[in-house]
């Protein structure tokens, strides 16, 4: 009466093996991706919003944005309508970039994959999990922390294909600093269409890298389909604050040309790329990401694009960059609605942290940033598993525990199910007042897909956990991991596909010495 | 560009001690209670919850509820209009138990601390943040799990009492299985009068211990005060499904007498309390709490209250209770909605969790919790910090790991500032484009306030992180504890009421046998 203890686990009728069997394959049919039933969370009022948009143009109009040696991209710009102050810094009209944005990019795109099975929808009430991007250092329980390999990236790319909730094999895995720095964009893009069939994402490093990205998926999928359909999408992070190096808007503008989708993610910590305080990174952010969007539509009205935002904060300690902290997490709300009102499909968020380990910390930080951004309404989440040490180590088990996460936003899109069934008035009548419901009918016919079950989480008594070894989640978590890489087989591919693939990984190589970065 | 590692840690200036200092002041000016500044989450239709209400009401006049052997709440419910069949089971007409609870209950109520400074307001936009309550057992890094004693639950007393996001000193915040199981709430009581001057709550195992507790208010507060404010919560568990208990209803009738709250609260885990789906569940636990928070209005119109709800999930593998997964979540929204059309503060979530160590799972299930609790609206979280497998555990170092994460929810309350200095206008104007804001007059006016900085959180560089023992979160909140423990300094109180206390503390053990529990 006093205390909120539950019962000591007992078993559900029916128990035992078969029933653990059939409980594990409904809980593992894992959609291509993820659509929200319910609604976004609204922080900001209409006045508030326009607050931020008004800043925003103010920020593009008075301030402008330095587009640095891509000659093209100012052309652009100024047959658009800005005004262009020196070399390179484009001032852009009230409105004009917003303008620009919700006029021209789709609402929403299917980003196709090689298997037809995979391919996801990018925007709307739908969401899609990608892995964690760019961590040049991976880690372990038992080797530690370590560079990246291409043997890691492999390894990430078949753990991304094997796990049921990550809708996406992302870009860099893993930074394989074993190659060099000029050409292991090859073999990544190649790890990809080989090892899984989910969708991915190219180089970024340099337009040519790009160009060989697409070219790639050109063999891949076939240059008309390419021409016609988003394969493949580029993220570009703008050189906050208010700056896109040559580098980059030639990138951006190479995958709109090719008709795929740029992801255009100003990255901000504030106090150093932005002010320290929130209203003015939000709306930097959003002047910076809104102005990069439109730079691909000039390029190629029509073609898709999706909005990205990443705002962190910083510690009063060290100046170290933080996660999890509750500003960003008011910006990723904020953002939502802005871009919502643009209509262009919104990244943002991810299982961030900054941890060393994948500790309480590191989940703490992890389930604050993912709160957030799915409610927020995003709609590509990158770094949705493995991300450590503020993205500087990818590591394997925090992969698996942040995957196991990610199924859980899953039932949680759908929302409540408001029909007879789920209300369950026959069970009430049936069942009546001081008994219980263990075993009953309506519990029979419903409990394999009544509750999401965290596959690494252990509910067991402490009297069985402790025999089992008292192992916790990062141990568990360990044995996940290399059960779910020996269960990995290669998806089936077109032998005359995988050798013009091949074919074109060595010419590029052969063209061009290495450089070791 | 391609990457979004964050640069390497470096210091924001002005650095060194003093700025620590300064930085660490600035952190723990804590209010006594939140105010939500930001809207809750609103996740149901105005049809979807009109149906929660429909299946509600018709639990409550179709199939009744019981109160097993409490004659007077039986007439008392008949009065009202109630049609009760058998014995003690209670039909109440279509709407009756809601019109009640709106029509009388207070929207918010101020439960008032010794120290004035630190009474709160439950209800409203506000939340009141308590740790953990009812665990047998108690753990700490080094001495493990084990049996919670007397010195047990001052030390909690006290951690409760320095710590400061925790606005509560809560209940039995472990037992005290050392003491007789009839005179513990003695010791209880006095421990939170004595060790602390937050507010607390009293003893609910039976009316005589209840009313115990009420005595010892009046002692320490005075009789006309206890008469005419409310000093003490009384948190009271529905037997679910559809019963409560004769003394747990003359429990909440003894609170609501002496115009003090009880807290109602349906204890219902899917599949054995109540039916395995969520929405039964939902309805379930809205037509118990609205029934026995009635019940307090029948016995004192008028009289203070929180409508309560803890819905569980279940294993599909074991049939234990699970914490922090989806459909718990989805009630909670949708009972923050229809509780706040009922006009009655809401007591829900917690840091919920199934974890026997506070790892990853720990940290990820309690944010799982404690996120949809706090959007849903929540004025009363108990089970706050400490919490651990599911309840059984209450855990020092998971303690101040919540009570961390508690902080944060200060910040993300207040919202954004949207401001001039907010906005920071003026920054970006003396910046421009391409340099940084580290030590910028802007930055250096608000990075002492601009970030929640996570006081167990390590955002050190890897390489300084190692250098200094390579903690786990785990460690360091075991340096912690110890360190909140070792500043603790009671609280002054008057000799003549802490002689009062004593004294009746001693009497009432006299006047009775000890029970060995």
């Amino acid at each position: 009466m006093s205390s909120e203890q539950p019962p000591a686990p007992r078993r559900a009728r029916p128990s035992g093996r078969e029933a653990r069997q059939k409980a594990r394959a409904a809980r593992h049919v894992a959609p291509p991706y993820l659509t929200r039933v319910i609604p976004p969370y609204e922080l900001l009022s209409e006045e508030g919003l326009q607050q931020v948009e008004r800043h925003a143009d103010q920020l593009l109009e008075e301030i402008g944005l330095e587009i640095r040696g891509d000659a093209e991209a100012i052309r652009l710009w100024r047959n658009a309508g800005a005004r262009i102050s020196g070399e390179w810094r484009v001032h852009v009209p009230r409105g004009l970039a917003r303008e620009i944005v919700r006029g021209s990019v789709p609402r929403e795109f299917i980003q196709h994959a090689r298997n037809p099975a995979r391919s996801v929808q990018i925007g709307g009430n739908h969401t899609v999990f990608a892995p964690a991007y760019g961590p040049p250092f991976v880690s372990d329980l038992e080797r530690g922390r370590r560079y990246g390999t291409l043997e890691d990236f492999h390894n990430f790319v078949k753990l991304a294909y094997v796990s049921p909730w990550l809708h996406h094999s992302g870009g860099t895995v893993c930074e394989p600093v074993n190659l060099p720095v000029n050409k292991r964009h090859l073999d990544m893009v190649y790890a990809h269409m080989r090892y899984s069939d989910k969708p991915f994402m190219g180089s970024v490093t340099t337009a040519a890298r790009a160009a060989d990205s697409i070219d790639m998926c050109r063999l891949l999928f076939g240059e008309d389909f390419v021409a016609k359909h988003c394969v493949i999408l580029g993220n570009v992070n703008v050189n906050s604050p208010l700056v896109l190096d040559g580098e980059a808007s030639r990138v951006i503008r190479t995958y709109a040309a090719a008709n795929q989708a740029p992801v255009c993610v100003p990255f901000i910590l504030g106090g150093a790329m932005g002010p320290v305080t929130t209203a003015g990174g939000l709306a930097q952010c959003f002047a910076e990401a809104t102005f990069c969007v439109a730079l691909g539509q000039l390029e190629r009205p029509g073609s898709p694009a999706v909005l990205g935002n990443f705002l962190s904060s910083m510690s009063l300690r060290s100046g170290a960059p933080t996660f999890g902290t509750p500003e960003p997490a008011l910006a990723y709300f904020a953002i939502g609605q802005l871009v919502r009102r643009l209509g262009v499909p919104l990244r943002c968020g991810g299982n961030l942290c900054a941890s060393k380990v994948p500790d309480a910390q590191a989940a703490y930080e992890s389930a604050n940033s993912m709160w957030p951004a799915f409610l927020a309404g995003a709609n590509f989440v990158l770094h949705s598993a493995g991300w450590l040490e503020a993205g500087l180590v990818m590591s394997y088990e925090k992969f698996v525990m942040d995957v196991d996460q990610l199924g859980a936003f899953h039932t949680l899109a759908r929302g409540l199910t408001l029909d007879e069934n789920g209300f369950a008035l026959e069970a009430f009548r049936d069942i009546g007042p001081g008994k219980h419901y263990l075993g009953s009918a309506h519990t029979m016919a419903n409990y394999l897909t009544a509750f999401y079950d965290f596959e690494l989480a252990d509910n067991n008594s402490y009297e069985q956990w402790s025999a089992e070894g008292a192992h916790d989640q990062l141990q568990r978590a360990n044995r996940r991991w290399k059960a779910l890489l020996e269960s990995y087989e290669p998806p089936p591919i077109e032998p005359a596909k995988d050798e013009a693939l091949q074919d074109y990984v060595a010419r590029q190589k052969q063209a061009l010495p290495d450089e070791i970065g």
